[in-house]
């Protein structure tokens, strides 16, 4: 390498972030250099932080720095749903529609025999502990649309059996502002096996 | 924001770095929950040690750690060519075709009246304290084949002008593995003007 020593460290750190290449790597890092130092002193804090102060909800599983995280502490949610979704980011996303209000839980996964995630490697085991309290009347499965998601929906939905709880999937259909032309056939196919009447 | 504070500071961190939006930013923090805390603190360590360990050599103005820099204290490269470039990632650029071995000048930056950078913002005065070294033949002028880049040299020729020494430019032409067609007009007509006698 031909960049001193600090340069090419940071270079270094940078490509080990997801999509980052070297040429990436290289203009973050002289980017870096040209920032003001106070900004780069909290950016690195930040990044300590979040390895630091962060923790899972002994609740909802969620991605926390309180115990139990902002969501499972506010009251004023109706308790009588949970949202059952695959990371903190899905869970961001949902929180985003402003459609919903009730609590959820965060399985930090999907089941996946391909990569060895079984069901006990997921936060189950949690979510199960939480169905025992009986205001708990519908469990919302929003896991993604594909064949992890779509395995760990069903996965739980026979765990659930035993429970007087409702057990619901979110819709598969076409996405709003998509075009029919350009959905691909199980996508189509899904839209249509969920059609409703509209008279 | 619907995240905890930690993270949501980290992606608000990554979202200054250039061609990061918020989307990228949020992965790229998640990237850095998951990762091992030895890494994520080398990380934060690289990115003040950047800040606070690099300088610019006091003989060809590149950032290094040390000063004069690895270069400027290489006694077994060729002194009497020094290569103009505009940042230290063009030396870097340079140095990758292992076919030069003289010394470079770093000018940190190109004359563009459009941004308000003009001759002297550069280190144009440090390049010319150089030239009264006697062993200093020839000035190899690499600075981007665009507007800026050129003017830059065009004003590095003049001043110049005085010494006793050989100017040259880079040549411009067709890139290796280009296509003719796809090539505009003024590369070609510069490959053209620069054409080569092969017999």
């Amino acid at each position: 390498m031909y960049y001193p020593e600090p340069i090419a460290k940071l270079i270094d750190a940078f490509t080990r972030l997801p999509g980052v290449g070297p040429k990436t790597a290289a203009r973050l890092a002289f980017h870096v250099l040209n920032m003001q130092e106070d900004h780069v002193i909290d950016f690195a804090k930040a990044l300590v932080s979040v390895k630091r102060n962060l923790h899972y909800c002994s609740v909802c599983c969620n991605i926390t720095d309180t115990d139990p995280c902002r969501i499972c502490q506010d009251k004023t949610r109706d308790s009588s749903i949970i949202c059952v979704v695959q990371d903190s980011k899905d869970l961001v996303a949902m929180e985003r529609t402003k459609e919903y209000d009730g609590y959820y839980h965060v399985l930090q996964g999907a089941i996946s025999p391909m990569e060895g995630v079984g069901p006990e490697d997921i936060r189950l085991k949690e979510l199960l502990t939480r169905l025992s309290d009986e205001r708990v009347k519908e469990l919302i499965l929003a896991t993604n649309p594909n064949i992890e998601g779509e395995a760990t929906a069903m996965y739980i939905s026979r765990l659930v059996k035993p429970f007087d709880i409702t057990v619901t999937r979110i819709a598969h259909g076409l996405p709003v502002g998509g075009d029919l032309e350009y959905a691909d056939e199980v996508t189509l196919s899904k839209a249509l096996e969920g059609r409703r009447q509209l008279n």
